[in-house]
């Protein structure tokens, strides 16, 4: 019966990992949709996005039901309880990516309806770039549980954040040299601050699986201590 | 047994609470200490917070291993599952708030350390009342589980959008007429930007609260049909 129970609850929880990956794919293609929206000017592009947020959050609320009905239902140990609520998390994280996605797009759309120089924000393509490859890894290092993989990939924030710092820095720099720019240049600037919380919630996503491995709490712990630990391991 | 077991569920989940409350009361105070440091360009108060975002952490730590504990040990019935599951969110955001109010100490800290015009950042003080009012009340709804209460207090979260907007727009036309002054502005925009992200962490705790006493998700549903059902009952 135990043992039957266990298999249940091993089944349930693939099925639900699976969706888990399914919102992760599409939220990760909404980053880059958004990014390629804003770089190009593209409207069109940008509404689709905004108009899809919807399935994102559709998702989180489902897995969310799916996650309550297992622990209700099987009653799983401590250890699979804590996978269960780790995996709660991550999707609020991920359907915040959503949303952020969902800014930048918003932020593309207005400017490619107002016109002018369309597009051209080589600025966000490297930020772009950098983030949606974290949160890739970020759901990878997820997928396999890999704790070496999610510590390497959670130290990634702290380079795009210093990217994006210097980002601000050039803003501010061009908005001083020429004030005709300011309002495209703070809608750069929120563009870039969206992209730089995408990073966070990727990072996030890390630190649950480090602490999921791990079975301590290291959301408080900086990402140099672990790298360090890691280093000391190998 | 059954009786039993679910007092000590509710002695469990009173005690919980009651620590939910302390942790609100702290990230309340962190919020307004924060904006008080801007607007006074005090420097050692906005260093005290810095010093102390850990204990908001370490209480969301504490908090989240107690609640897995209790699911673990007292396997509660699917509706309480869902009042700890509630709990759980509640945490991550009031420790986001906190990260948000830090965030807002440690500009306050550079800027009143680069000297100049200490502080006086009249527009920040009415967005920081309003969203310090707001995450007052969001608690208040979460204390009583007033769903009537969470779904008022919600609604505020579109005027401190509004609010917010005023502010950039404002904040560009200053930084428009008087370049000298953009890196000043581009401060006091972050510091707005995070106290409007306040107001979307409070609302997301009066959404768990309408959530978990309606039954159904209306994380996804407007402010708007919420006050308009809320209406139609009255």
């Amino acid at each position: 019966m135990s043992l039957h129970i266990s298999q249940q609850f091993n089944t349930d929880l693939e099925t639900v990992r699976n969706k888990v990956m399914t919102m992760g794919g599409l939220v990760e293609t909404h980053v880059q949709s958004a990014c390629l929206a804003l770089i190009e000017g593209d409207a069109v592009l940008a509404e689709r996005i905004v108009e899809n947020d919807f399935k994102v959050n559709a998702m989180e609320v489902s897995i969310d039901e799916q996650c309550t009905n297992i622990i209700a239902r099987r009653q799983p140990t401590a250890s699979d309880l804590r996978l269960v609520m780790m995996i709660v998390k991550t999707i609020t994280d991920l359907e915040r990516i959503g949303d952020e996605a969902e800014k930048v797009a918003r932020m593309a759309r207005e400017l490619a309806e107002e016109g002018g120089a369309s597009g051209n924000f080589p600025e966000i393509r490297h930020l772009g770039d950098h983030v949606r490859k974290m949160l890739h890894d970020a759901l990878d290092a997820f997928a396999r549980m890999d704790i070496e993989a999610a510590i390497l990939t959670a130290a990634e924030d702290q380079r795009i954040d210093q990217e994006y710092e210097s980002m601000v820095r050039q803003l501010i720099t061009r908005m001083m040299e020429d004030p005709r720019c300011i309002k495209r240049s703070i809608s750069v600037l929120w563009a870039a601050r969206a992209l730089e919380r995408i990073g966070d919630h990727s990072k996030n996503i890390c630190e649950y699986v480090i602490y999921l491995v791990k079975g301590k709490d290291v959301r408080h712990t900086t990402v140099e201590q672990l790298q360090k630990e890691l280093h000391d391991k190998q």
